[in-house]
């Protein structure tokens, strides 16, 4: 495998330009192939054999692309189909939802973790069973927040609404003595400041994209598949697909990554 | 053609199910296949080209279904993929967008008319190009609520934070001096007792909806598809598909329609 070779990078739209963000940041030699599906965003109300065949049609695209590993930056796709598609697919493959589960059993004093994430995540168990695996004393309190995607994707970022939505769901983990909170959607930390002031300075807040890109450094060097080349331009370095019309999601990560998105492609992704 | 045979109804959830409960109503004898893509909800963010794919698949699927005409029951869908739709298949499809502003044209008495929508009805123009056929001085002022959806969604049918975003949403229109108010999306009749109370009794409220059933009714009897023979059980008369996991769905649907739903399949969409 060339080691020149992209990361590829999915989510089910804007949310995972929050991983990217952190890969960009983090292990900056690496090319990068991000894909969002755009069309048939969101996946965390969808079941399992939904996201999972989604899951698969995006990594066949990604395989064309030539990636040498490749990211579920989605909680809801790590937490349905991370598991399959390691078995399906000849290529390393990460998720959020492990880091993110490690970080929070690092950070975590108290042994009592708070988790907020879609409907699919919270229900699929699966930060659960990563915590338990790692310290089976630890107890980790769940929370969906449907609405928190919507309003990110509306750019409502400081807006009273989206504080009295966050409240609300909040509410139920504010009596539950946690000192940490997973942030188990990749849209999540771009209202972390509206989350952290309603859970207080007491509660560490856990953004799994950071972890996740310590992970993929780990897992490029461990197979020798880490880029040593010297970094090109962001144009060459950083190629976007997307499943739907591209000037929604261009503006989007205008305003979220640090480079500028120069190119973004729409494709065809259910014929993969 | 049969004239036993079963209408289309199709939208991208569970929106459409206002406009299968106005059909129930008022065509009781005609039987009915619902088709909910609840695996790539929500139409309404994407563009056009897509929703024009999504229609075609959904029309091809129901016409295996042996259904005598279709029902788009879904403002996005019948102002992106209509007129397309209607050129390639040979068999008779209605939208819920032409009933609805005719029942506006004929309901206001100033000729300003209000239209709320997702942000693709709205930017599509349609309902101000088929009022401005039926009476060119009548001005429409549109405006998109693209949260309105996941509200229902979530069955936050009653609820302060719904009232505070159809307060922002609708304080756009209320010093527009509109006497007639379109709810352009199949949901919005949901969430028709908060957008009266804050528009006021001076605006009436048009539900596409109801002219739709009519216009149906219209339809099968001009083209002598009406079906004569005796109404049997809702579990024989109507039957619902989905493409993402049918619970939710059921519940909801259970909650808005006049009939017990007892089984609700699940299909491969993309297949079609």
């Amino acid at each position: 495998m060339d080691r020149k070779a992209p990361i590829g990078v999915f989510d089910s739209g804007v949310g995972g330009l929050t991983v990217a963000r952190e890969i960009m940041r983090q292990i900056p030699n690496e090319r990068i192939v991000y894909f969002g599906d755009t069309a048939r965003v969101p996946y965390g109300s969808k079941s399992k054999d939904t996201v999972t065949m989604y899951s698969r049609q995006i990594i066949r695209f990604l395989k064309t692309e030539g990636v040498k590993a490749i990211v579920i930056a989605c909680n809801t796709a790590s937490a349905y189909a991370l598991d399959t598609m390691v078995k399906e697919f000849d290529i390393p493959i990460i998720g959020v939802v492990k880091p993110g589960a490690k970080v929070a059993v690092d950070t975590t004093k108290n042994g009592r973790v708070g988790l907020i994430g879609t409907d699919a995540t919270i229900q699929s168990g699966v930060y659960d069973k990563y915590i338990k695996e790692l310290n089976s004393d630890i107890e980790v309190i769940g929370k969906a927040c449907p609405l928190f995607c919507p309003l990110v994707e509306e750019g409502m970022l400081n807006d009273t609404i989206t504080n009295q939505v966050a409240e609300r769901y909040l509410s139920y983990l504010k009596d539950k003595d946690i000192d940490t909170l997973i942030m188990g959607c990749t849209h999540y930390p771009l209202i972390s400041s509206t989350i952290g002031e309603i859970m207080g300075d007491k509660v560490n807040l856990v953004n799994p994209a950071f972890e996740t890109a310590i992970e993929l450094r780990k897992l490029l060097f461990r197979e020798n598949l880490y880029n040593q080349s010297d970094v090109d331009s962001p144009s060459l370095m950083y190629r976007f697909y997307v499943s739907d019309a591209a000037e929604k999601f261009r503006r989007f990560a205008d305003s979220i990554l640090p480079v500028d998105i120069s190119v973004t492609k729409q494709i065809n992704i259910e014929q993969y």
